[in-house]
């Protein structure tokens, strides 16, 4: 099932096939398939030429022809090029054209058909698209792919955009609306391709004529399209071959003769280069085996101080070497900042199963300075481990106190030197790392050092359809109201992330901890561009120069920990080029809880404000 | 009670009264009774001085000082002009103000008060507008009331509409957030003034100088003054006294002297002549009373061919004495092109309750022309009525046949020159007028006469806030999508009707009633302007010029059997002062129902297609 959104978990590699005319699907399907490809572009009308309502039946070829796993598997269906339901108001062209493509449209749906790829209609063909808008609502399992010729140069390129985003908007923004870029020979600017990386592509179309032929003379891609494609194959797009092998190199030899299907196999030199492009790119990627998984997958922020965490959090908390290796660092370089031979009070607030406790000691023993752990945690199942690892580690055993408590509450004997804690989350301070430390506070010395010592925030406006849809899924406004953690993938930034809250500790209480600030953006986008929201990051300074960053630019080398977080917006709105936007972030407290609100304005443009007294989505203090 | 939402019925005639400072609430507000006002502005702090969030308390009067009536119906609350929750990030001044915004907002709400009148927030201070926001969605009773100061000139002007705009689409378009107009001596253009016809204007507020002193020394309004508060005062919109009666006249002699209540008294004059201003208005507008209750109230069209009609509902069409006098017209025109020896057959379709059938025998009796009418209706109910009359109607015995059928299934004796019908709908075609009289004309001669012979339908552009936010206020995409029936009153055109669908008959069949069309606006305001959907009007011919017409350039005077129609979108747009818009519409025809889709584009900004498939609002056939 190479086809439609399974294409969206990002490892797919599929590669399918688009004859100039399939004469025979059986057999052509089953050329293609030896060959090696995936899929078949086909027809929906057999023969795909004019025809009006009263044609007499049959349009197509029968459905008995394949089995329906073939076809829901097997086959991208194909409207017929004749189709113009934009032609003149009145002219039988249109009224022909809109009959036929619902019903070529329907019979594909009929099928089961995974996806159809139409031309992408142009912004005057309103009807086109309001058939299309019709066809999506009333077969919900097919999606439809438009056809945008990316090849297209100056002007007309931008035009493919604008076309594509019309229709988006007219289809009010469908998650089984998407785009299918026709490459030609010649690519247009990196800038014109890298925004697409933001919107829905579910295939590259790659006419032969687009190789070029090698020394040997196979059929092989120049480094730009290489590039791009690679771009593409990342984020999970398949690739569609077309042609009939003339162009482009073709096979100098047959490589693969025998046996009823001599079509596909002109194709063969090209699927083979394509192949090979994937295979290139899976040992260029390796174990990313893991986050794979995550990309693009939204997931609600933890609330660790409401909840309590569980042993697999934990672990995989825990499983991030590189975050410990900055805290021990931290540690050792405030330890080493102290006299050789003081007494040093160290408080790990928040001590979870203990590797903050273990960074530390290890260290006090590689600065050699003597240390006294208190390790402070609410959470009573992880009380548990901590028992443990003082009964048997031999570098805890007289070193380090288990308190089982709360923070803010805990009356400590005596106060800290240092203290420890890892309290951030995707946007910093939003698990409420400041309410926390404020508390904790009272038992540092003055003059004492917190780890962390300061976050900042950061926001960015992005394209990012698959994002916004998979929220609208919900079909409700909490969804709108709430900022998820998620690994950002299928995204373009349209402006470099600006700092938003700052929070240093310690600092003079008592503190204020609600923030508000109104970011002025610049799109960098050299054309117009949709935005979906804003990813968000931090950038942690633990001591001196030593930093956790899931900031783009600073981000931490290996860390895993942090995956962006993606405030949405309930409509997506168009920021032009260089346009100025603002956005406006509160954080704001209430009797029990903490939550952002957030609003956008761009020229005549504005939000409503997101979130008003976290109706929506509030962290429990 | 003459605050609040009430004032919305749009026969309201309130004045209210706004003292430089209100010294003792209770004293204050009965002399300001006493006078003849109907509510008091009053300070919510008192004194409305600075204070910060330790300020020991109380920061106001005691809620003991009035009944909980009192409060809630005749006092609107004012905050303390120092408030500016937008001062410099940090300063003293935002917290203060921040806290004392939120405190005096929520004891407002805890006295039960419908109104606060507060500034309205400049575009940059956005987070005055994101508290407003959160006082709208915690305190569900109260509205507030921004005061815009049209009086101010040139560029300063349109500022004032746009800081409404930017709160309003702040705050999601709350229906509890409303303008108060603050006019000064001068007033701004017409065009300037006429754009708040369609917005939330819930208070005009008139200061003693904008009145200046006739010849016997009392205040009065200029005529552009009067004009405006005539207009507000259609609308429903009252009207607040602001001064110290020093200004503008003032009250040459002491108009009721005594009794402890002298501040009031001072304004006794100007309140005379607003009082005299409401009485004028109701002289000038006598015997709107029926449709008054059907301002700007939505009604779900009628689908008099899927239900039955009422009887109620006859009476009312049949009130309406100009539309059979336009039909009588038709009918004997109609007549008279015939030979003055023949013998007409004319069947009524849809014949009701029998107007139609009357003004057609009454047509032929003054045509001097020989008729055979049938009078064919498929309502079981109405044709008792029809039966009553053909037994005693001395003009109808002899001459009507009643035919109890479909007029689309009906299989007539003999065919007709002259087919009458009243099938309209407020969009025209919009209760099937087409599909039935496509029925019907299989037994129209060749050569024979359809009354009405056209029809057309018009949209227009138009800012209607509270329209939109009475179909938001369903919280469902379904209301979104409905095209309402409704006699608009607060609303302004932003560019003039443009035709849309026309259908003639008879009509060569098999007719084609689907209909597709993209107007294309240009906005006439000279400002930008809110976008909330469009306005739906029709014309008929109904023969030869004897038209029947709701168009707003052609309406047939003294006809009220049709409201125009609404065409809600899902999100209002800023429509900038003299640029395009397009809007598609079609009218889509599916196996037992007919529908409308439309969608609209302005500049960068497009719509989603409304009513995909007729999911939330068709005409069943």
């Amino acid at each position: 099932m190479p086809l439609g959104s399974r294409t969206d978990c990002g490892d797919a590699r599929y590669a399918g096939l688009r004859l100039p005319r399939v004469h025979d699907i059986a057999e052509d399907l089953q050329g293609a398939l030896l060959c090696g490809f995936d899929f078949l572009v086909a027809d929906i009308a057999d023969p795909p030429v004019r025809r009006s309502p009263s044609t007499p039946p049959p349009f197509t070829r029968s459905d008995l022809l394949l089995s329906a796993a073939q076809w829901s598997g097997q086959v991208v269906g194909q409207t017929s090029a004749w189709i113009d339901a934009d032609a003149a108001t009145g002219s039988e062209l249109r009224r022909d054209s809109e009959f036929c493509l619902r019903q070529e449209l329907a019979w594909a749906a009929h099928l089961s058909l995974q996806a159809c790829l139409l031309p992408c209609p142009r912004p005057e063909q309103v009807n086109t698209v309001r058939v299309l808008n019709q066809a999506l609502l009333s077969s919900p399992g097919m999606a439809l792919w438009l056809q945008v010729d990316v090849a297209a140069e100056g002007e007309e390129r931008d035009a493919a955009w604008r076309a594509w985003n019309r229709a988006r908007l007219a289809c009010d923004h469908s998650g089984r609306l998407g785009a299918a870029l026709a490459l030609g020979r010649e690519l247009p600017s990196d800038a014109s391709l890298a925004r697409w990386r933001g919107e829905p592509v579910k295939a590259v179309l790659l006419p032969t004529e687009a190789f070029v032929a090698n020394k040997r003379g196979y059929p092989v891609l120049p480094k730009r399209h290489q590039a791009f494609l690679a771009d593409m194959f990342q984020l999970g797009v398949q690739v569609i071959l077309s042609g009939d092998g003339a162009a482009g190199g073709g096979a100098p030899r047959d490589a693969g003769e025998g046996g009823g299907a001599p079509v596909p196999h002109a194709l063969r030199a090209h699927w083979e280069y394509v192949s090979y492009l994937f295979r290139k790119m899976e040992i260029a990627e390796p174990g990313q085996g893991i986050e794979l998984a995550y990309r693009d997958y939204l997931q609600c922020p933890l609330q660790p101080l409401q909840d309590n965490l569980e042993s697999q959090t934990y672990e995989v908390f825990e499983r991030d070497s590189i975050k410990y290796v900055k805290y021990e660092e931290a540690v050792y370089r405030a330890l080493c900042d102290r006299a050789p031979d003081s007494q040093t009070v160290l408080m790990v607030v928040g001590a979870g199963r203990g590797p903050l406790v273990a960074a530390s000691l290890s260290a006090a023993q590689r600065a050699e300075r003597a240390v006294r752990v208190y390790a402070v945690e609410k959470n009573p199942n992880a009380i548990v481990t901590l028992s443990h690892r003082v009964a048997t580690e031999p570098m805890w055993q007289g070193k380090v106190t288990l308190v089982s408590a709360d923070m803010r509450t805990w009356e400590a004997p005596e106060n800290a030197d240092i203290l420890v804690s890892e309290l951030l989350g995707s946007f910093g301070d939003n698990e409420l790392s400041p309410e926390c430390l404020d508390g904790a506070q009272r038992f540092l010395k003055e003059g004492g050092v917190s780890i962390p010592a300061a976050y900042t925030s950061y926001l960015q406006p992005i394209t990012a359809h698959k994002l916004w849809t998979e929220v609208g899924a919900y079909k409700d406004l909490e969804h709108f109201e709430t900022p998820f953690v998620v690994k950002l993938h299928r995204f373009h930034a349209l402006s470099a992330p600006q700092s938003v809250f700052k929070f240093e500790h310690p600092t003079p209480q008592p503190a204020d901890n609600t923030r508000s600030i109104t970011l002025e953006f610049t799109s960098t986008e050299k054309f117009d561009a949709v935005c979906h929201g804003f990813g968000g990051y931090f950038e942690a300074q633990l001591y001196a120069d030593v930093t956790l960053s899931t900031h783009p630019d600073t981000h931490t080398e290996g860390m895993a920990s942090w995956f962006p977080i993606y405030f949405p917006i309930r409509h997506p709105f168009v920021l032009p080029a260089g346009a100025g936007l603002q956005v406006s972030v509160w954080r704001c407290q209430g009797n029990h809880k903490v939550w952002y609100e957030w609003a956008w304005v761009a020229g005549r443009q504005a939000s409503p404000i997101h979130n008003p007294n976290g109706r929506s989505y509030a962290v429990g203090l």
